[in-house]
């Protein structure tokens, strides 16, 4: 497939979190094209294999290159932490996810801890990178499950997410200085974790070092959008019209609307 | 396909809350084969639309009744609102499911809550059938959709799904005689919700009833198995192994064995 500078970006996750990496590469980029597909009918990704998310991915992502985009961004840390490396070995078009921005985002000798689903905990993808950029760093892993559902239904910032999150996340108390937020649900129950970890310790979101990073991968390889009227298409694999009424919170405005994407 | 009554009884359902219909069958007829399917990859069907749960059970179904089973059961709420009239129409085989069991169980002139998934509370069945068993009673549908992920990740009898439930239910205080449990997964948060609603309050799980009827089932057909040692297959469309770890605490025994169902 041949991509020119008019082609659109491809953003993918497995339902709303990426929207808040759309946000900011929005914003960073205002001339893009952009299609964002959200795998609604079979999210959650982040508590399913390896083997599977890979499948779902390569699915999404061939979609998504079938429909000319230039570049991909899996904006979802469980779907990079299992099928990044083979995405970025399969496609023609160059690949990037949220997982080695926000890694490059913690400064050496930082005691952090990473908070993400029990699926990019487990890959360990975070911890390598982290290990990698920043090797005198402490890093605490930490499996949020009930993170995402309790965002999908609203109730992220409630006493009940405080608890769970109190659950999750007391033993970290006075042991670290910053704290990743390593997916992309997660800025949306900003407020609970802060509380839970204390004012002191420092959030850190990869959605605008991600949005940073499409915008170097463009500049280099010549195919910055130069256009005015940017397109933004939203795709669902199910219940679209849910998409645009979820997604708003999300995505920081309104989406006016979603295709049904038969998978 | 040809049927004797030593072919085993189909059971399936989005994951592991089906399992707690699988015990109760077991019980109430322990010389009978069963194959179990969680459809694991996919799951929750609580959140999705109608059509895309439609497509999965008639998937799942499709795949039992080629196995041979003599008797489907569809063991979950959500598929069986949006499933089981199909699926009725399209296999030659016998097909239950759990509402309307469950639904035959509300004496009339009750005052009933029906607890259930997004899906199931959408869907208008137990209300649609409850009306035509007891056309005095009052219905209070509710859904719950954070039960599900609550449950699943250990934390149905905490504080903080204490509170959850207290966000759905409490306005149903000093209305109701009794509380129907419409999805299999909440039998393992009884004590949180018995204790929002109140002692008083009867709680309603239709697992047994769906049990009676299976055996009621098989005895008119003259398909009851006389077998005495049953085999159990257990079957999982993600992670087989987390199916017998989770799995456990729904079936109330060891789960030995899963075996990973490619869709």
């Amino acid at each position: 497939l041949k991509v020119n500078n008019q082609n659109p970006i491809g953003i993918f996750d497995s339902g709303f979190g990426g929207l808040t990496v759309m946000k900011e590469v929005a914003k960073l980029l205002p001339c893009e094209n952009i299609i964002y597909i959200g795998d609604t009918a079979r999210l959650p990704y982040g508590t399913k294999s390896a083997e599977t998310v890979l499948q779902y991915s390569l699915e999404i992502a061939d979609i998504l290159y079938k429909k000319g985009c230039k570049l991909l961004i899996v904006a979802c840390n469980t779907a990079c932490s299992h099928s990044l490396e083979a995405l970025s070995q399969l496609l023609s078009i160059p690949v990037i996810g949220v997982i080695q921005p926000g890694a490059e985002l913690i400064q050496d000798k930082t005691r952090v801890a990473v908070l993400a689903t029990s699926g990019t905990i487990r890959s360990g993808v975070y911890q390598n990178l982290i290990q990698s950029f920043a090797p005198n760093s402490t890093i605490y892993p930490v499996a949020c499950p009930l993170f995402v559902p309790l965002i999908e239904e609203g109730y992220g910032e409630t006493h009940a997410a405080y608890l769970i999150a109190e659950s999750y996340l007391s033993s970290l108390k006075g042991k670290i200085d910053a704290a990743l937020l390593g997916c992309t649900h997660y800025p949306l129950m900003r407020q609970t974790i802060q509380r839970v970890l204390g004012s002191e310790v420092h959030l850190i979101e990869p959605a605008s070092a991600c949005a940073e990073k499409a915008k170097k991968v463009l500049t280099q390889t010549g195919l910055l959008s130069t256009q005015e009227k940017p397109l933004y298409q939203f795709f669902a694999t199910d219940d679209p019209e849910k998409f645009c009424r979820l997604g708003q919170s999300f995505f920081g405005a309104h989406l006016s609307h979603c295709e049904h994407l038969y998978l």
